[in-house]
């Protein structure tokens, strides 16, 4: 599997280097660890801190900026970053009005996180945790909070990082984090593996097949099935979110096609044109579309779809401006 | 070649369609064919009209917005507009400050554009061409007009969309385009092939060789070599695009590390690590670096990198505010 990169073992810290020649004017390296921070924060309000294995990028590091991520702390390939990272990211934000981590719901992140959290409060430093729980293929419903996290970090985070620069506490933001989870789901499906680094792929998939509900490590899907038509696959995804949020006419929505790595643009748009068309049917309102790669599995061949339903509050929120070096959106 | 699309035919339209769904509020497509126009634009001001093949996405239909393209006229999949689809764009933006045609250099791009803006012409439409022709690898220095047009299309696109936004003559919009693209570099390489929908992989490339100098179509680099490190191949890329441009000390530049499909961010990061190291070490002043996948050729994994050598109008177009779907800016 060739791929542009030197040492494998360097790619995280190689990469970071990189980023951040290219964004130096809006964001910082936290000295000494795989971490970055925005310049120019106001001093006052909540700081959010994400973060997570590497290989998902944007996610996280292109997703903090004014409006979303304080600060993120980066673990290698498929990897929690270390707590002693998350924690000299948590020191370097360190202000009176506390931090909210916010944490995609991986054993290795919910326990890193969990350890420096424990850690910056000893030190004085105000720390809550929210996790992001989308992913509807990882758990069956009656088992929610053992769901893992995936592309519906983004939504999570759009709304947190609002209320943050709106000025709300941190018990009102872990609050939001938790209601922007809960209104949040997703589904994934993979058409190819990835492989890390300097490894060959972590596993297969058959030429006329694709693996529905897989996860963003390549974690099994719910089911291996037969290749079939793009609005056939979008028609199976998108049922079980519908049904899962209860979604009924006049319901507003954010939808998030994500591209996992190699997909192009043509193709998520062709997903984005059967899920409108599903949602309008059923005369829901999509409040916003957003088309990309935000979480993406390396070179990964896939789509995730996540819709997030609004209220009055969500929906204000997510139409607060937010500026970073991979999404942005415009003030209303 | 595994692809999440319904017919292959309706690859385009049915992107384009799904594009839209979720663009409406800044975009509108152009009644009958595949092109799109900005929404309440400006009465007054030159026009910016760009386009070409699908499958280089965003370029063009993300490329559309404030400060970049007015509009974009789409053909099929690797296949130039027809004028009739040009045509209808440019009628869509007829107004009396005339319109830019900001076309890459390809047979049928330019023959296409050069008989829609003919005809354009005949209907009182005033139209100007200007040619993208950055691609070094595709003929020598001694032929610079005959060159393609790939990656650094971003780079003009961003100077005339300036342009046409402060006020400039359709005649100055056309002089800066051809000052941006002569002051514009890219060399392009891949590691591996990509399919048109519903078909094989249209080239091959061993595992362990990558083509220096492909084409944004495939078309053959200027040599097949051994796969290298990142660091390797980014000193052969960097180094004829800073001998061309004869970059000195205290020059000003732009760089984009651009990825081609299937290119992760780890390594786009790595490779702009490496590009910024040459330019400092040569003691070039890197007024901004630009790291995504802006000009793509399907799936295929590989990296362009293209220089933008700056004069104070251009930096100062440069610098101008730009807002669209795959590409922002914020003012200075």
């Amino acid at each position: 599997m060739k791929k542009l990169i030197n040492d494998p073992t360097m790619v995280v810290s190689e990469s970071l280097e990189g980023f951040m020649k290219a964004n130096q004017s809006t964001l910082q390296r936290v000295e000494g660890v795989n971490g970055i921070i925005r310049k120019n924060m106001p001093k006052q309000g909540v700081r959010i801190v994400t973060g997570g294995g590497s290989g998902h990028e944007p996610s996280f590091l292109g997703l903090v900026g004014e409006g979303m991520a304080s600060g993120a702390a980066l673990g290698n390939v498929f990897t929690s970053p270390d707590p002693l990272t998350i924690l000299t990211v948590l020191r370097s934000l360190k202000n009176d009005d506390g931090i909210l981590c916010l944490v995609i719901n991986y054993a290795g992140d919910t326990m890193n996180f969990g350890i420096a959290a424990e850690m910056a409060a000893e030190e004085g430093i105000k720390v809550s945790i929210a996790l992001v729980t989308d992913d509807i293929a990882s758990a069956p419903i009656a088992d929610k909070a053992e769901r893992r996290g995936v592309a519906g970090v983004l939504f999570v985070l759009k709304i947190v990082g609002a209320a943050s620069e709106k000025g709300y506490s941190l018990e009102e933001v872990t609050l939001l984090a938790d209601k922007a989870n809960k209104a949040t789901r997703t589904l994934s499906i993979a058409l190819t593996p990835c492989s890390l680094p300097g490894s060959p792929p972590n596993f297969s998939i058959d030429e006329n097949e694709y693996e529905f509900g897989m996860g963003i490590h390549g974690e099994p899907g719910i089911e291996t099935k037969n290749m079939a038509l793009a609005d056939e696959i979008v028609e199976e995804m998108l049922t079980p979110l519908i049904e899962e949020l209860q979604l009924k006419k006049d319901n507003e929505v954010i939808v998030l096609i994500n591209g996992t790595g190699a997909t192009t643009d043509l193709e998520l748009n062709i997903v984005n044109r059967k899920v409108t068309q599903l949602l309008e049917d059923r005369e829901i309102i999509i409040h916003d579309s957003v088309i990309g790669s935000y979480c993406t599995s390396l070179e990964m061949a896939g789509v995730s779809i996540s819709l997030l339903l609004l209220d009055d509050t969500l929906k204000q929120l997510y139409d607060a401006p937010a500026y970073t070096p991979s999404y942005y959106k415009r003030g209303e």
